[in-house]
C-alpha cells in the first residue's frame, strides 16, 4: 500500500513539475525580464553631423530651421533638424548602418545646453527597424545618459539608455557623436 | 502509518499547489506577459488632414508653423502642427471617436521624408484617455511602423506599434492615413 | 518502507520549494511587478514657468521661438521652449530640485491647447538623473495625465504618468504647474 501512495505521490509530483516549468517557460519565451546590470544588446556607433552654412548643401546633414532669440549668449531657440549618417566606426566615409533623424535645441541662457529627440533607422543586413531617443542632451558634460523609449522591426518594443560622448567638435561645422546603446528590453 | 503520511503529504502539496497558484495570479493580475505574435489590443483607425492654405481657416486641421529652408527641394525643414480628427471609417465626416495632436517636419534632402510625433486623445463611450506615438515616417514607403510609447486613462502605460498606411494623399491638400494599432502592452 | 518513501517524498518537495522560492526570487529581483493601483515611487513637484517678454531676460525661464500663425484666436502655432526650475514647495523662491527642459506649442482653432514634451532633470542630493514627458496638455481642463516614458540615473527605465494642475495662472508672464508624479515601474 505504501508502495501504491508513493506511485501516486510521485505522479501528483511529476506532473505539478511538468506544470511549473511550462508556466515559467511561457513566461520566459514572451518577455525576456530585465535586469539592469546586464543589457540584452550593447553596441556602439558614431553619429556624424555636418551643419548646413549656406554653401554646403551637398554635404549638409543638418540645418537650423529657427534661428536664436537673443536672449543670453548661448543659442536659446535654436532649433536644428538632422537626417545624420551613423557608422560602426569614427570615418565619417564610412558605410552607414543606420540614419539618426530628428531635431534638437538650445534652451539655456547661461552655457550650451540641447534637447534633442531622434530615431535611428537602421537598414543593413544585420538589423532593420527603428529605435527612438529621447531626453535632454547637456552637451558640456563629458557624457550624457539618454532614454530609449520604444522601437519598431528588429527592436520592436524595446528600451533601453543610450550614453552620448562628444568624439569631436569642430565649431559649429562638424561634429562626431560616440553613441553607447544599451538595451534592457529585447523580443 | 503509511495513511498517516500520505495525508500528511498531500496536505503539503495542497498548500503548496494554492501557494503557485496564489503566485501565478497575482503576477497575471498586475501585468499581462508580453506576446509579440499577439497584440493584447488590435484596432484601426483613420486619421484626416486638410492642411491651411491661407482660404480655409474653417476647415484647416493643420498648419505650416515655418516654412522649407531651401536646402534641397524635398521641403527640408517644413514644420507643421496639427489638431486632426480620427474616425472610425474612411468618411471624414463620420463622428471622430478621437483626435490626433501633434506635429511633423521634413527633413531629408533627396526624398520627401518626415519624422513625427502625436497624440491620439480618445473621448468616446468607448474609450477615453491617449497614447502617444514618436518616430520616423518615411511617407513615400508604402507602410511604415511607429512607436507607441505611452498612454494615459484607458491606456494607461501601454506601449505598441502603429502601421501608417496612406490611403489618400491629394497634393499639399488633403491627406488620410490607415493607422493600424497593435498594443502588446495592456493593462 | 514507508518510512523510507515519505523522507524521499520530503526531500523532493523541499528541493522542488527552493527551486520555485529561487525562482520567484529571481524574477522579483530584476523587475518589480507593475501595479496600477499602487505606484512604486509617489511624490510631488512644482514647476514654475516665466516668460520672456523682452524686457525680462533677467528672470524668464521659457520663450516663445515661433510666434502664432494667425489660424483662430488661441495662438494656433506659438512654440514656446523652456529651461523651468521645479521645486518642493510652491514658492518660485525655493532651492530647484529639478530643472524641466523641453517646449510645447499651441495646436487648436477653437480654445487653448497644448501639446508638451519635457525632460525633469534632477540633480539633489536625494536624485540623480532624468526622467521624459511627452503627451497633449489640454490646458483648460483642472487636471491632465501625461505619460511619463522612460528615465536615466535613478530613473533608469521608468514609466508612469503625471498628473498636471495649474496652481497659478497670470496671463502669460507666469504660471505654475503641479506635478503629480506616480511612477509604475522602478528598478
Amino acid at each position: 500500500m505504501a508502495n501504491q501512495v508513493s506511485k501516486q505521490i510521485f505522479k501528483t509530483l511529476f506532473s505539478f513539475f511538468l506544470f511549473v516549468l511550462l508556466l515559467s517557460d511561457t513566461v520566459s519565451s514572451v518577455r525576456k525580464s530585465i535586469d539592469l546590470k546586464k543589457p540584452c544588446k550593447h553596441f556602439v556607433l558614431r553619429l556624424h553631423n555636418i551643419a548646413y552654412d549656406g554653401d554646403n548643401a551637398d554635404n549638409a546633414t543638418s540645418a537650423t530651421i529657427v534661428n536664436p532669440i537673443g536672449l543670453g549668449n548661448f543659442n536659446f531657440g535654436k532649433f536644428v533638424v538632422f537626417d545624420n549618417p551613423v557608422t560602426m566606426d569614427e570615418n565619417y566615409l564610412s558605410e552607414p548602418v543606420a540614419r539618426a533623424q530628428g531635431f534638437f535645441f538650445y534652451n539655456k541662457k547661461t552655457t550650451y545646453n540641447t534637447w534633442v529627440t531622434f530615431t535611428l533607422l537602421f537598414n543593413s543586413t544585420q538589423h532593420k527597424g527603428t529605435m527612438t531617443i529621447i531626453d535632454a542632451n547637456p552637451m558640456m558634460e563629458p557624457t550624457r545618459d539618454l532614454s530609449i523609449v520604444g522601437g519598431t522591426g528588429d527592436f520592436l518594443m524595446t528600451r533601453g539608455v543610450v550614453t552620448l560622448t562628444t568624439d569631436t567638435f569642430e565649431g559649429s561645422k562638424y561634429f562626431r557623436i560616440k553613441l553607447d546603446i544599451k538595451l534592457y528590453e529585447c523580443y
